[in-house]
C-alpha cells in the first residue's frame, strides 16, 4: 500500500493508495473512530457501482450506516442539498463522535465535507474519491464548500479529513473526458512544483494516455504527495496555496467568454495554463524551448486543448473582471522554468493580450 | 475601558466594555481590519435602538456598509435564515477580507457569528453584543451555530470573534425578564469557578437587583473573565468548558416536560442548578449551609425560580433522554463548595429523583 501523511499538526492524516482498498475502507476507518453509527454520502451512480463494497466493509467492522444520496452535477452543490444531508445526519442521530463517508468525485466530497464541518460544529469525516480528479485534488487538503448562485465555493470552511482512502480501480469506470480532466490537475503539479514528477509523466506519457493501473497509481502518489507539501506549508491559503491556481486566471477567463459548461473546468485550466505558460516565455520565466516542453506532454496524454478563439481584449477585461471592481490588483501564477512558480502582478494589457493570441495559434 | 484578552493563540482577540462604546465600534475594528466592505448583522428592534449610533461610528471609519435585518426570535435563528444573510453578504460583495458585525443578542451573534464562518470559508466577524445573556456568555468563545429541527445549535462551528464590543448602556432598554436570563448565567461563574466573585454577587447583590450601572459593568467583566479563562483552556470543548452546563441536565429536562418556552432557558437553568445544589449536598460536594448560601443568592438577584411540580420519575427519564438512546452515560456538573466543581456519572434514579423532589419544595 502506498501511504503517504498530511503534516498538518492536530489535524494531520494519512492518504492511503491501493487497488481494492474500498474492502479494507471499514477496518481503516475503525482504526480512527470507535463510534458505532455513520453517514455515507454519495450520489446514485457511483453507489451503485461501489456501494455495496464500501457499505459491507463499514459494516463488517461494526459501522451502522445510514446512506445519504445527493444528486450527481455540479449544480447540486449547493446550500439546499446541503441540509437534506445535514437532515438526513440528524435523521440518523449522528453524534458529534460519529464518522461521515463521501464517496464519489469532487462534489460529493466537497458537499459531505462541508456537512462534516458544520454539523454539532464539525464530525470527523473520511473521503473515499473515486474521480481522478478527486483523487489527486479536491480530497486533499481540507477545502470544503458549496456553491452560491452568484460564485462557486462562497459558502465553506476548511475541515480536513481524518483520513482519505484512494481505491485507483474505481477509475476504470471513469469515462475518458473525467479521466483527462484530473490529468490536466496532475500535469500541474510537474509544472510549478516537482520537475522530477514532470519527466515521470514525459516517461510514462504513453502507459497514462493509455490509462495503466499502475502508472496512475503512482501518478496520484506523487500527486497526493505534492499537494500535501504545499497545503502542510499553507493550510488556510494564505499565499503558497495560490499557485495551485495555475492557469486558472486565464481559463476562468475562457469559461465565462465561452459560457459555463462549453468546457470542462479541468480543460479550461489546460487552455489557461496554455496561455500562461506563452506569457512565461514571453517575459522571460521560462525558454520557450520548456514551453513547447509543457506543449508536447499536454498533447502525448491527449490533453490537447489549445486556447479557443476569443477576442483577446475581452480576455483581458475577463481576467480583471471582479478585482478591478473591488480594488484588487490582478495577480497571476507563471510556471519559471520547469518545476519551480513565480507569482507576478498585472503585467499589462498588452502582454496578457499578446498570450493569448499566441495561444490561440498553437 | 475595562479590557480583556481573550488568549487563543492566533484566534486571540479582546473583549472591550465600557459605557458608550457604541460609538467607538469604528475606530476598534478599523484598527483590526483595514477592508472597505462591511455587512452589518441585527433584528429589526435592536436596529431601531442602536443601529444608527452603529452605523454612523462605522461609516466615520471608513466602513462601506450594508445591513441585513433577521427576524427577532429564536425560532428564526434557523438555515434559511442564514442561507438569506449569506445572500446579503454576496450582494454586498464581501471579500475574504471583508468584516461582519453582529448587533444583537445571542440569536443575532449565534447566526451571523455562523455566517462569518462559512462565507468564503470563514471572514472575520466582530460582535457587539446588546443583552446581558450575549455579554456574560455567547458572545465569547466563538461557539456560534444556528438550529435544526430536531435540536438546537445542530448546525455550526467554533469560529471566534476578532474582538467583542460591549457597551452596558444597550442593557437599560432590556425589559426585566432578559435581564434576569442573563444573570442566572453570571452567578453560575461565581458557583463553579470563582468563589470570590460569588461573594461579589452577594455584596452587591441589592445594586444588581436594581440594575445599577456600574456593579453591571463590574459584574460583565468579571463574567467575560472567567469565561474567557475556561474558553482559553478548552477551545472546542473537548473538557473543561463543559462545566458551563450547570443546571443545564435538570434545567433541559425542565424545558422539555414543561413544553419549550414556558419558562425561559435561564429560568429554567437557574431552576436545574438548584436541583443540582441539593444532589451536590446530598452527595457530600457542598454543606447544606452552602447550598442555602446559592438559594439565598438567587432570590435577593430576583431569580427564584423554584423547580416546578414535575413527575420525579419523568425528570430522571427525561434526563437519560438520548444518552440511553446513543449508549452514552449521563454526566452532571455539580458545584463544589462555592467557587469549584465536580463532574460526576449517573448517580442512580433515586438520587436523581430525591433532588428533583426536595428541589420542589423549596
Amino acid at each position: 500500500m502506498l501511504e503517504l501523511a498530511v503534516e498538518l499538526g492536530p489535524r494531520s492524516y494519512n492518504i492511503s493508495i491501493e487497488n481494492n482498498l474500498l474492502s479494507a475502507c471499514g477496518r481503516l476507518a475503525r482504526g480512527l473512530n470507535s463510534n458505532e453509527k455513520a453517514l455515507l454520502v454519495s450520489n446514485p451512480k457511483v453507489f451503485n457501482l461501489y456501494g455495496n463494497a464500501v457499505a459491507d466493509a463499514l459494516d463488517a467492522a461494526g459501522f451502522e450506516i445510514t446512506v445519504a444520496l445527493m444528486p450527481d452535477g455540479e449544480e447540486y452543490k449547493n446550500l439546499e442539498i446541503a441540509s437534506e444531508v445535514l437532515d438526513a445526519a440528524v435523521g440518523a442521530r449522528l453524534e458529534r463522535g460519529s464518522l461521515l463517508f463521501a464517496l464519489g468525485g469532487g462534489v460529493v466530497g466537497d458537499l459531505a465535507g462541508f456537512v462534516a464541518a458544520i454539523y454539532q460544529r464539525g464530525i470527523d469525516f473520511i473521503q473515499i474519491p473515486t474521480t481522478l480528479l478527486a483523487q489527486v485534488d479536491s480530497s486533499v487538503g481540507g477545502k470544503v464548500a458549496v456553491n452560491h448562485p452568484q460564485g462557486k465555493n462562497l459558502i465553506g470552511a476548511f475541515h480536513q479529513p481524518r483520513a482519505v482512502i484512494i481505491d485507483p480501480l474505481t477509475l476504470n469506470t471513469l469515462e475518458d473526458r473525467d479521466y483527462l480532466s484530473g490529468l490536466g490537475e496532475v500535469v500541474k503539479y510537474g509544472i510549478i512544483y516537482d520537475s522530477q514528477f514532470f519527466e515521470f509523466l514525459e516517461d510514462y506519457a504513453d502507459n497514462i494516455a493509455q490509462r495503466d493501473n499502475e502508472t496512475i497509481a503512482q501518478l496520484i502518489y506523487h500527486s497526493c504527495r505534492i499537494k500535501s507539501e504545499i497545503v502542510a506549508q499553507d493550510e488556510r491559503e494564505a499565499g503558497l496555496r495560490a499557485i495551485l491556481n495555475l492557469g486558472h486566471t486565464f481559463g476562468h477567463a475562457v469559461e465565462t467568454l465561452t459560457g459555463y459548461g462549453t468546457h470542462r473546468h479541468g480543460e479550461a485550466v489546460v487552455m489557461g495554463t496554455r496561455a500562461a505558460a506563452h506569457l512565461a516565455a514571453d517575459l522571460g520565466y521560462i525558454t520557450e524551448g520548456e514551453r513547447q516542453r509543457i506543449s508536447r506532454l499536454y498533447k502525448r496524454l491527449k490533453l490537447d486543448f489549445t486556447f479557443p478563439e476569443l477576442d483577446p481584449s475581452q480576455v483581458y477585461q475577463s481576467m480583471l473582471g471582479d478585482k478591478k471592481v473591488s480594488g484588487q490588483k490582478l495577480r497571476l501564477v507563471l510556471p519559471r522554468g520547469i518545476g519551480r512558480y513565480v507569482i507576478i502582478d498585472d503585467p499589462g494589457q498588452d502582454r496578457l493580450m499578446y498570450a493569448a493570441i499566441i495561444a490561440q495559434q498553437e
